[in-house]
């Protein structure tokens, strides 16, 4: 990895940062446009449209300085039950048990981290949930990472090449062996051991990323965002005036459970998160708002 | 700890699953009672008084040979919404990575371990939900370990007071000093550090129990589960009759949230299971059938 003198810098990180605040801006603008668009039974139903709700929160430096913080942004809607859209911007130390795993952390355990995150959980068992995250992160080195994955109650073979499709295209614009490479890291992430089944039917998942370009890798993760606002919406209003029935929606409730164990069995960035004492209401913000263990 | 050709004998084996046998055929019978005692709400309900089922799997030991199993006996009562009465003798080789922090596995990953788990989630969110399980582990050493707590939506003092009262007689029978420093351990354990909360009102833990005097403490641990089958069905009868309002319901759905964290992210039994290819759906028995994350 290259010099945070030439990656990672102090520019950088504002303009990382800008980003973030503006995806998360237009991404919430996308979201609560769906819920005043729908027709159905997610349109006809006593609910009102969705409307995002934000709230900040500080998170406390090691030393009782300033550790940054972030801003949750929580949907309710009629058609995306549960939509959340977090950011975040955060400095402080690693604990000692942390350093050894974290590149640059090891001879200085300083570090600054910014990104969003986005996790949609829909009402109709027919409207795939998603997720996307992306972050820039600085240490002794500086990487990018992220990545945006589909999870469908029922597969449906034309929607699953459309996501990935979105994203081999935004792939394709930087590298050519980013698809498949990060398709499968993908695969191999979103898959629960415990039940010999993957999450969902996978998207991309990058990590360590600095190519020794901060430009081009910055136009990637930004390609990474802006590919999933491109598409998720779509799919959402594919699929969202269809009815649905009782059983298609236990279901999806009984599928949400497989998301649960994956996030507090398996996802790094929640047991990191946890473990280092994150901003607990913020990560958890991912968990469906209603799941059955039938 | 005491040599296995005294503590942990073949006829030690017998007898503790023998009892783990009894006491589940027992505890089953006790909790089938409620379901057809019943009045009030949960009894004027549409719903059918609950019944036991009961399943059986197989574990393959690591070198293809029998790994010995287990039998779930699962509950969708009307009173008790999800109970789960699991029993277990598993034998095999513990994984390289395990061998260090087990007693006496370091020179010989050879065990064999039995027990039985209970988890019980009510229907009214008035009546407490409960966990007990017990267990006899035989390595190159051998222990028992155990013990049971109490998780109510709404605290009540004279039923905390109760559940509590069980377990320090049952403790006092055996050695006065069990009672506060197993009721310690639990309040220990079974706490969220990242709501900063505990997962109910406590109980006592027991583990690496091993005095030396094998028939003493089998003893100890089998009051450990008749204290649970004197008590919990009796605080169950205390509650189960008393109409609740939806925003109770609500509440219990979203406590039961803390539940699903705990387990997923902190039960050391739950982890160590999934982690070592133990059977998936006897381990997440224990998932509440239904959970709010508002």
């Amino acid at each position: 990895m290259s010099s945070t003198d030439t990656y990672g810098t102090e520019s950088h990180k504002k303009r990382a940062m800008d980003w973030f605040s503006r995806l998360r801006d237009d991404l919430c603008m996308a979201l609560e446009l769906i819920e005043t668009d729908v027709e159905g039974p997610n349109g006809s139903s006593d609910l009102e449209p969705g409307v995002f709700q934000r709230k900040s929160w500080q998170r406390p430096a090691e030393d009782g300085t300033d550790g940054g913080g972030g801003t949750m942004a929580v949907m309710r809607g009629r058609v995306l039950e549960k939509a959340g859209v977090n950011i975040s911007e955060v400095k402080g130390e690693f604990s000692p048990e942390f350093r050894k795993n974290i590149p640059g952390a090891e001879a200085d355990p300083r570090f600054w981290a910014a990104g969003i995150s986005v996790v949609i959980h829909p009402r109709s068992p027919l409207v795939p949930a998603a997720h996307m995250n992306t972050r820039m992160i600085v240490t002794q080195k500086a990487w990018f990472g992220g990545g945006g994955d589909l999870t469908p109650v029922f597969p449906d073979d034309e929607e699953t090449a459309l996501f990935h499709r979105a994203y081999k295209d935004a792939c394709d614009r930087f590298d050519g062996s980013y698809y498949p490479k990060y398709k499968k890291a993908c695969d191999e992430y979103f898959y629960l051991p415990h039940r010999d089944e993957p999450r969902g039917v996978g998207g991309i998942f990058v990590d360590n990323l600095n190519s020794g370009d901060w430009e081009s890798d910055f136009g990637f993760i930004q390609e990474i965002g802006r590919s999933f606002m491109g598409i998720y919406p779509q799919l959402v209003r594919r699929a969202m005036d269809l009815p649905w029935t009782a059983a298609q929606k236990q279901a999806q409730l009984i599928k949400r459970g497989r998301y649960v164990e994956f996030n507090l069995l398996h996802d790094r960035g929640t047991l990191f998160g946890i473990k280092t004492g994150g901003n607990t209401e913020a990560i958890l913000m991912s968990m469906p708002p209603e799941v059955h263990w039938p």
